[in-house]
């Protein structure tokens, strides 16, 4: 690729009218179980947006059921789980994610998307801090008080759930790349409630164990949250090739919180894409301005809302294509 | 005061079981708008815990209803606004806040507190911005997108809609000082959803405003509000003497930050208050160790959690009390 690439976290869902559509019919539970349909919606925005990538539909919570998580997602609220995992015992009752058996049809979706898309296709999987927030809290959270209490009170136990949790998520990673993906993000969507002290205690060992573990495959291993900005070079640290940043801290300024070895991907504010474009195109020209030199994937700082006109973002592809540097990283 | 004070935003409501037991009987805007009732709230945490300061028991939606705008506090959600604020029009419509005739039940309350307790009574408003986002959403939201839709696109209307709540915010905390209040908080729970650019651009004008215009007073301005890490230096342009810091942020980095002209409340993380006391209160000692020298309050870094045990924020007291600052700014 010759300039700045680009796609957006949840191009694929509610902001497409074919989404919607499907959705009409399915649960989203049932269209990450469907290799058919997980792999439709999964090439919905590529054929609209032309983005430079696609990203595996997919939930976060879809390899916990095969450790043993009995859990929904109602709509309106999100994922449900329906005995949280607040005890030793629970946390010993999970069992290893093996891909092959607890969640073939990712890997069939992942296969059947790789051998017929041309471009390439982004890895899905939820970090274990975030894991745990919705094992722990039972569900969505504001404070995600109850997993940090449970972090505090229960080290030793706490410690075990990162542990199997990053297992479990690192051989769901490497079995995505082995069915064709060709590059992975790691989502860490609640870890910037934790302190760089917290992270670093309780999460960051783990996190680092699972790009370690995907060193030899060879693929760009992404690593996002939001409000991470006291994290971002802890976040480095861990070891994935880019870090993504939200729109709350400018990219120059985030590069030299993550230093020289790693690129980055963002961060235009998604509640952006619902203004006007005359008020969008400056900032997106702002954003790939204030892009280190260590490289530069072009996106938002958090996913697509679903108000969100899918039109901003086939423009925002375009000036991306047009404007961005022309020895981008990708 | 010869240590470093100490208060907790939340210390009145849901952990202590005397306002649960007054909540069997009262709805939340009922206490707020009966001064005995709110008075007696305000007054539970002093009598309990210890601290050095009252802050009122209020709502931040409470003087937005004699602006004309109809709200409830619906249990489970939050406050929820019959027509949001939507249109320039709308904005139009919200009359100027004239707190002896809008809200004299608070004017009552602060008196009646005034003359009674040995603590200073802290006076409490919501900042624009936040009000803002309750007005354009309609209730709470997680990430104020309608509201950032608004500003983006309808600057002027936005700009209208600043300054009107701000001269409102100001008039409030001015009556609240004149009937006794000795000091201000200015809550801003969620600009930190704001970017600094923003910020700057939409929302600095009209807080600088409000602490302008208490100037005279001579009661110190604290301004508060979560996920600011990106906006502690902007935040402290505006004018107060104080700015609130949450756990995210170390206090000593936050100094560097905010510069040398204003001291910092805060800022231990409230779900560290669920952990035992053993992992607390070396964490309590960091907060005071990374103090800057500019003056410090002892706080947390956001309210109070339902579940927190009042019997943790008393030892908390005792613990800064004893191992505060000698010479703190109190």
């Amino acid at each position: 690729m010759d300039t700045t690439p680009v796609w957006f976290m949840r191009q694929a869902g509610r902001s497409l009218p074919e989404y919607r559509a499907l959705r009409d019919r399915h649960g989203i539970l049932d269209i990450c179980r469907t290799p058919e349909l997980a792999a439709e919606v999964t090439m919905q925005p590529v054929r609209r947006l032309g983005v430079d990538a696609a990203i595996l539909f997919s939930d976060i919570v879809v390899p916990l059921e095969p450790m043993g998580v009995e859990l929904a997602i109602v709509p309106g609220v999100g994922p449900v789980i329906d005995s949280p995992v607040r005890s030793r015992r629970a946390v010993d009752a999970l069992r290893p994610l093996v891909p092959e058996e607890g969640v073939p049809y990712v890997l069939e979706a992942v296969r059947g998307l790789a051998s017929t898309i041309d471009v390439p296709l982004i890895g899905f999987g939820g970090a274990p801090f975030t894991l745990a927030s919705y094992l722990v809290e039972g569900g969505p959270s504001k404070n995600h008080s109850r997993t940090k209490a449970f972090m505090y009170a229960e080290p030793a136990a706490w410690q075990v759930l990162m542990e199997r949790l990053g297992e479990s998520v690192l051989a769901y990673l490497r079995a995505q790349v082995k069915a064709g993906a060709a590059a992975v993000q790691l989502f860490d969507s609640w870890v910037g409630e934790l302190s760089s002290e917290d992270f670093r205690s309780y999460v960051l060992p783990s996190v680092g164990r699972i790009f370690d573990g995907l060193a030899d495959l060879d693929v760009p291993r992404i690593y996002f949250g939001v409000g991470t900005g006291e994290l971002l070079g802890d976040m480095a640290e861990t070891g994935p090739d880019v870090v993504g940043v939200d729109w709350r801290v400018p990219l120059d300024e985030a590069g030299v919180r993550t230093g020289p070895n790693v690129a980055l991907q963002g961060n235009l504010d998604p509640a952006l894409c619902l203004a006007p474009w005359e008020v969008i195109e400056p900032r997106a020209r702002e954003v790939l301005g204030r892009a280190p030199g260590t490289g530069h994937i072009f996106n938002l700082g958090h996913g697509v809302l679903p108000e969100t006109d899918p039109g901003v973002l086939g423009r925002l592809v375009e000036l991306v294509h047009r404007e961005g540097a022309v020895d981008g990283d990708g």
